[in-house]
């Protein structure tokens, strides 16, 4: 049987499910205690204020994030590989949604935090290029360092944004259902689809036509 | 000589500005009316509060950006065109940056808000498409009605999301330098990159290069 989660582990699930369900500008610690049935002395006596249950979760996100962008040792990808890769970014990016919605204000108000999830994008960005570049000495792709920078900023950027894109363009309120998350790993994979030498571009069509799910909202 | 602006008009350029620079969620109406040195009830005569002015200033954006999501009548659309027209789209974003910085609260504190930017981003991505479609009659691009539309999605959020992802990896308060915007639409046309005919591939690639300026902070 699992452990009880400690008090200190319970307010950061309770924020984060809260953060996420209401918006993380929404949230005080007072409603926090208060979902948790504990007082609020007994919140401040683990996390001295939310900034700082906001940067144990950043710190969270941030690991579960590196994982997937640290370059594989001499491990043979595949493109079935490279799909479940994706999905688990989703994933995890959907997990810890509130951290890119409103981002922007969230690092306003905490340059502290502002200067962490700097260098972790940049950090990221870079990881992506390496893997790609990797990809392109594996003989998959064919791209020069330029175009991999390139390439990471654009995949950084419709990663990053996707649930923005639904939840404004789609409608509010949306879980990641199976479906959208499959779209938005479709949507990323065809960001490199131009730059797959012959012998894998049929792979990597027929892979992204199996994730293409239809958008119904703005079909013309 | 133009004539002085009306008080409407006034307030609304004074919150524009305010929004833009200070985040709309920080500004009251009363910031507002004491930034124009005028009582908060001469500002209540011409906007009962401040969501009728967020959707003033939406009806305006709106107006700016529509233009260059119609299909042009039979105009012969060359590659230049396109670049100034992106930075046209880029130029109206930054104008009302307010928008798109924390875009999902400013939607779901405002419904009404939300519906409107939902029909707007669904009729925009809808046009873009019918433009790609009009370059691939034209011979330019070859792509299907399902690339047009996945290609569009990635535009748009490029295109949307491209002030927030310099504020947030590249440090916060930046103006939109003109390096930072051509960038912009360098990274948007790459996106097109895999769709250009062999026989516009030359001048596209060439046209990309020209528009190629090197962000410093996250080079590996």
């Amino acid at each position: 049987m699992a452990a009880k989660p400690s008090t200190r582990e319970r307010i950061l699930q309770a924020s984060l499910e809260l953060f996420n369900t209401q918006g993380e500008r929404n949230i005080t610690t007072n409603h926090i205690a208060s979902h948790l049935g504990i007082s609020p002395g007994n919140l401040y006596y683990h996390f001295r204020n939310k900034p700082t249950i906001v940067a144990e979760l950043f710190t969270e996100f941030e690991g579960k994030m590196e994982v997937f962008f640290t370059l594989p040792e001499q491990a043979a990808v595949n493109l079935e590989d490279k799909a479940r890769y994706l999905e688990s970014l989703l994933d995890i990016l959907w997990q810890y949604r509130f951290m890119h919605q409103g981002l922007e204000y969230l690092l306003e108000s905490d340059p502290e935090l502002a200067g962490r999830y700097r260098q972790f994008s940049q950090r990221s960005l870079c990881n992506t290029q390496k893997i790609y570049l990797a990809f392109a000495e594996a003989g998959i792709l064919q791209l020069n360092a330029q175009q991999a920078e390139t390439l990471s900023i654009n995949v950084w950027i419709v990663l990053s944004s996707w649930m923005q894109f639904l939840t404004t363009t789609q409608g509010a309120q949306l879980s990641l259902s199976e479906q959208l998350l499959r779209r938005g790993i479709y949507q990323i994979l065809v960001l490199e689809e131009g730059y797959v030498v012959p012998a894998y571009r049929e792979a990597v069509t027929s892979l992204c036509n199996r994730l293409y799910v239809p958008l119904e909202d703005i079909t013309c």
